[in-house]
């Protein structure tokens, strides 16, 4: 029997139709697939059905990432692969694009006859979004030894649910740290929605990955006084939500001024009642830019400008950093084969954090393809990319996969 | 054998350390006393358990109101009392002082030997805070008919209880809508803790409420649009977060220009993922004025900038009015002959809501008495009054139910 027997010709389409009722919200259309949920579980069965539908063999490491090999597994790999999870209400693409692409590719190689020298592997990461124990890349940082054991240990959810209980409910076995999963590969290539306009403006379906932006997360802590909102006069106050107000605002302007990113997207406010000033306002800051230096100007200068008026409002601040990307470049010589394959596609930088990235500052050759995303609207129901744009992404998958493994 | 043995004559002191430990977070010293909690309920135990210990009848109504009557209840008495909850994180006087001065009260004319030819009632009224079920002074309201029955019964909390289940669990028959538990009284006296300074700059311990600032609360809801806090260029935005902030600061400074009050407190965000920007902001905004005209020019002015700061982020805005009380005047005889009683104490008016003023807007005779709070502080751990301040309360309070029990 062929191998190309086992799935069908349209294997993309098939995939994409499994994928999209797992953890939908049926009134926004948007995506519910924290690490180890239902739904994100779901998904991995649904991954493992199809290596097994492959004949692919299915390897897991003790963090939770899977690796499907198209055969048997040696160091000088090609891998390909992305990951299933989704931040809260997210678009359908972020992931599972780059998942259900590698498959079909894989399809694709088998069914023109490729005989690859080296194996490929179809990779899928664990908690890349981050969404449920706070850091990104989770699976990826913690395979590669970025992020360390003990500090994954510690991490707890949002309900307080220690990440190795969580992930022992869910079945999987923990055993963090470094793993051998991925062997020592030749290359890791990951393709992507892009989640920004760059290939609108370039007129391309498909790019290739420069760099990812330094990025970061600050949490600032704004100390305030709690009060009656009826009684406390305007200036009896020491009112936290004014800081952190005027700190969203100086977030943006100081963004726009250095040509970077800033956002504050989550907020937390104690004691949270509608008739009290509040005691205590937490904002997190998201932060990116092309350069660390021009992140950590800008970082500072927010923090800078929160802390003066904090001594307006009477009262204090405390920023603390969860999180920091140093830049990551791709290799290049990786990115110029992809380039030289794919006719000179468009090379663009990216604000977002990828598993791609954390294997490049890892050391591994990795290298990523980026599929065109008409709005550029991406971590929201709203995320999308053209059916002609991902046939454009399978192809290209698909011409480089079989270049780097047909190359001994 | 005298009434004035049933209870020591150091009451005051006695009660307060009865209720000291009830619901207290030992982290914060704040109160958690909602309605209709186990904490609310044990302080209402405790005030049954005093009536009994001083032979005052208890009634009830089908509201969960209930009054100890010194006295068979008749049309004509004299009421005092406040309530036994708290907003989340309170302060221990926010009520309690008033039901505990009222008691203490009580005993002192007993071994003074007054005979009353009216009957004394002491009140208390449940979920004042509106903490549990969002409407403030909800025993009151329903009492005097100024919250319907049937709004009333459809009122759920945060965990989608409804009222008339959460008040049978907690062993009251629930029989919602206007009753006859205060008679007509000739007239309701209130004493509380001040929750602003007014008394401090006044320098005395004691004062008078002339009135209750009109106040209410709106939602503004802000919508943009979800999108990737990493990839989305700041021109590319339509980021809700950003118009919330200029409101919160804009209703800050509209508030000090005429010397009102406005407050956001309570925020919520969606999706509230530290790396999306947000999709909608929602925000409640407390405001108060002296006087009806100023509040709605606040509020007015408020919205009108938000909205223009809404088109400028892309944003749209959507304002809602959540609860409005107009302007209470206590009535100035009552008070006049309270000043008189209690020579010449400051006369102040409250930005805060109370039972006393529902009764006076319902046509009750009603009057408040403020302690002075050196700091002001009012829903929060670190509300207080000095010992010397709460003495010079319920002699107040002493005086004014003698001298009002007393005149036929």
């Amino acid at each position: 029997m062929r191998q190309s027997c086992l799935v069908p010709p349209d294997s993309f389409t098939q995939m994409w139709g499994d994928l999209a009722a797992i953890g939908r919200d049926a009134r926004t259309g948007g995506y519910h697939r924290p690490g180890w949920s239902v739904a994100e579980q779901d998904c991995v069965r649904w991954f493992g059905a199809q290596a097994r539908a492959r004949d692919l063999r299915l390897n897991e490491d003790g963090n939770g990432n899977r690796v499907a090999w198209w055969g048997e597994p040696t160091d000088g790999g090609v891998v390909t692969g992305s990951h299933l999870d989704s931040v809260p209400d997210g678009g359908a693409f972020d992931g599972p694009l780059g998942v259900v692409s590698a498959l079909a590719a894989v399809d694709r190689m088998r069914v023109a006859g490729v005989r690859p020298v080296r194996p490929v592997g179809v990779a899928v990461f664990v908690e890349e979004e981050g969404s449920r124990f706070g850091k990104p890349c989770l699976g990826s940082r913690l395979l590669t030894g970025a992020l360390g054991a003990a500090e994954a240990a510690a991490l707890r959810d949002g309900d307080g649910y220690a990440l190795p209980d969580t992930m022992a409910a869910a079945g999987v076995e923990p055993d963090l740290g470094p793993s051998d999963l991925l062997r020592s590969p030749a290359a890791f290539v990951e393709l992507h929605v892009e989640q920004g306009r760059a290939l609108v403006h370039a007129d391309a379906p498909v790019g290739v990955a420069s760099a990812i932006w330094p990025h970061g997360r600050w949490r600032f802590d704004f100390t305030g006084r709690a009060d009656h909102a009826g009684t406390t006069a305007m200036s009896d106050r020491c009112d936290p939500m004014l800081t952190c107000a005027m700190t969203v605002l100086a977030a943006n302007k100081q963004a726009r001024l250095v040509d970077a990113r800033a956002t504050v997207g989550r907020l937390d406010v104690t004691p949270g009642g509608t008739n009290a000033i509040a005691s205590r306002v937490r904002a997190w800051l998201d932060a990116r830019a092309p350069d660390d230096a021009t992140l950590h100007q800008l970082v500072d200068a927010v923090a800078h400008q929160a802390g003066a008026r904090a001594e307006r409002d009477g009262t204090s601040l405390a920023v603390e950093i969860e999180s920091l990307t140093a830049r990551v470049d791709f290799p290049v010589a990786l990115r110029d084969r992809l380039v030289a394959l794919l006719a000179g596609v468009p090379v663009l930088a990216t604000g977002a954090g990828h598993d791609a990235g954390v294997l490049a500052a890892a050391g591994v050759p990795a290298a990523m393809l980026f599929v065109r995303n008409p709005t550029g609207v991406s971590h929201a129901p709203g995320e999308y990319a053209e059916p002609a744009d991902c046939e454009a992404g399978v192809q290209a998958l698909t011409a480089v996969l079989t270049d780097l493994a047909s190359r001994p």
